[in-house]
């Protein structure tokens, strides 16, 4: 038997907490494809909020617990340490107000950087939250709504971290939006995510910030005018967001050490074979990681 | 007095040395813009050979020493290990057939990555052949003369590193070059760009050929699917070419050692900062470094 309310992400009111670049190309891209029955955003921020009515992403605004209580499926797409703060705010709610009667359980998927953490807090949410973890693999160095773009998931590995609660329902509605979307699906657990999040995504960060303190250090106006692609590219990283970047990086800090620590080993046995001195030792150190790097991206 | 023989690039004969992505795409340039007498072609693989002879990059071949005989301006641009061994078979060769007459002194620039070691060749170059080096500040991951690229310098940054010897005339014409080609010129001594080049260029391409490794090590298919932009940029650098790479890192180590010394300094403070799961300390760490890279490159 169907839960009443909807059926489809076609039937579905969306909400969508956090209008930054994420929810923002969310909203739009959900918007553009015209995917779903309502979408509710609730930002904190007035200029995002009008940005976002004015150019049609959202239907309406709405503070968080109208959202709630309004939505089919609620989307957190803030940084991670404020999801958590949300799934905290509620678990409390709901253990002050149970809901009356015979509602519809309200699918919750977040889109946080990192999962372990927000899959714990989900656990300990009241049964009538049907929540599932999300993160579509899509950065950009930049953030805020002005940046929103609707074709920013398009081919990319969105990955899903269902719990054991999560309904099939829940995982469907999932599937349907990330299809609407344009992006790839890719069901993992929590703590695998964020252990491959640490290697090709956290930690290119964390180098890319020593990086560019290292540069800082090291000389002036003329050194900077030598910097050409190759160093734009290796500290692009470097100017994402703050808040987001330490929000995951306190919320996956054991994978990220962890890392660090295998990073530091590799640049170890690397910095050895340089100083060696012999052209044929250093080629072999170099050459496993050129010729996969050349094969992977064409 | 003036010397014989030519007295600005457009009557120059200009020989370059090396027919991959940089001598290619400066062949490519100077065809384009009709900038000198005559290109003429060194090139030991003949199908870069035939290529740039059948797309008009050159006006002719010729093997080095005819092309040394017939040139007023012979630009060096193999790896930087090969542009030595270049620098030596010269120094021999004047040595054996010193030159008969009033010859014009030549005029000899290179293009290669690490400047220490070819000007300390430069030096003891005999007195008619007049020596200056050069770095033109663009690279690309991928090489050889189908990616050569008539725009490859435009706005780039374009190193020169005179020698004591260099004469005003040899430093008039590789200005005269860079002109031509639309790069911009940037005065400095060998020593100081290559702890530079150390530190923006060098550095990143270690990190870069460290974190593959790294992330070669940590997971299977599932990881490579969520390696999204950031990882893509943050190991661009690492499939440059192999010989390039090589000679560059043998002929700058103990810049490139010093800079790998300072990077893991950096990287420690930021391991630390990570570690103490304090919010404020973690983004205190991440903050100059996210700042400048933003205003850097907008």
């Amino acid at each position: 038997m169907d839960e009443p309310g909807f059926t489809s992400l076609a039937d579905a009111r969306v909400g969508i907490v956090g209008l930054g670049l994420m929810g923002g190309s969310l909203a739009l891209a959900l918007a553009g494809a015209n995917a779903c029955r309502e979408i509710i955003g609730v930002e904190t921020d007035s200029a995002a909020r009008t940005f976002a009515l004015q150019q049609g992403f959202i239907h309406r605004t709405a503070d968080f617990d109208s959202a709630l209580a309004d939505s089919d499926l609620l989307i957190l797409a803030t940084p991670v340490r404020a999801i958590i703060s949300q799934l905290n705010h509620l678990a409390n709610l709901s253990l002050a107000q149970p809901p009356v009667g015979d509602v519809s359980r309200l699918t919750l998927l977040d889109l946080g950087s990192t999962k372990s953490a927000i899959v714990a807090a989900m656990k300990d949410l009241p049964e009538h939250f049907d929540p599932i973890g999300g993160h579509p693999m899509c950065g950009k160095e930049v953030s805020g709504i002005a940046q929103a773009d609707a074709g920013l998931f398009r081919g990319k590995t969105f990955v899903l971290t269902p719990l054991e609660r999560t309904s099939p329902k829940a995982l469907a509605l999932a599937h349907e939006l990330i299809s609407a979307i344009g992006a790839v699906p890719l069901l993992l657990d929590a703590e695998t995510h964020d252990a491959y999040a640490a290697a090709i995504s956290h930690l290119p960060y964390a180098i890319s910030i020593a990086l560019m303190q290292t540069a800082l250090a090291s000389g002036g106006e003329a050194m900077w005018q030598m910097a050409a692609s190759g160093f734009r590219d290796t500290t692009r990283l470097a100017a994402s967001d703050l808040t987001m970047m330490t929000d995951i990086l306190l919320t996956n800090r054991a994978a990220v050490l962890g890392a660090l620590a295998r990073f530091r080993a590799e640049l170890e046995a690397l910095t050895a074979a340089i100083s060696s001195g012999d052209p044929a030792t250093l080629r072999a150190a170099l050459e496993s990681a050129q010729s996969k790097r050349s094969e992977m991206f064409k």
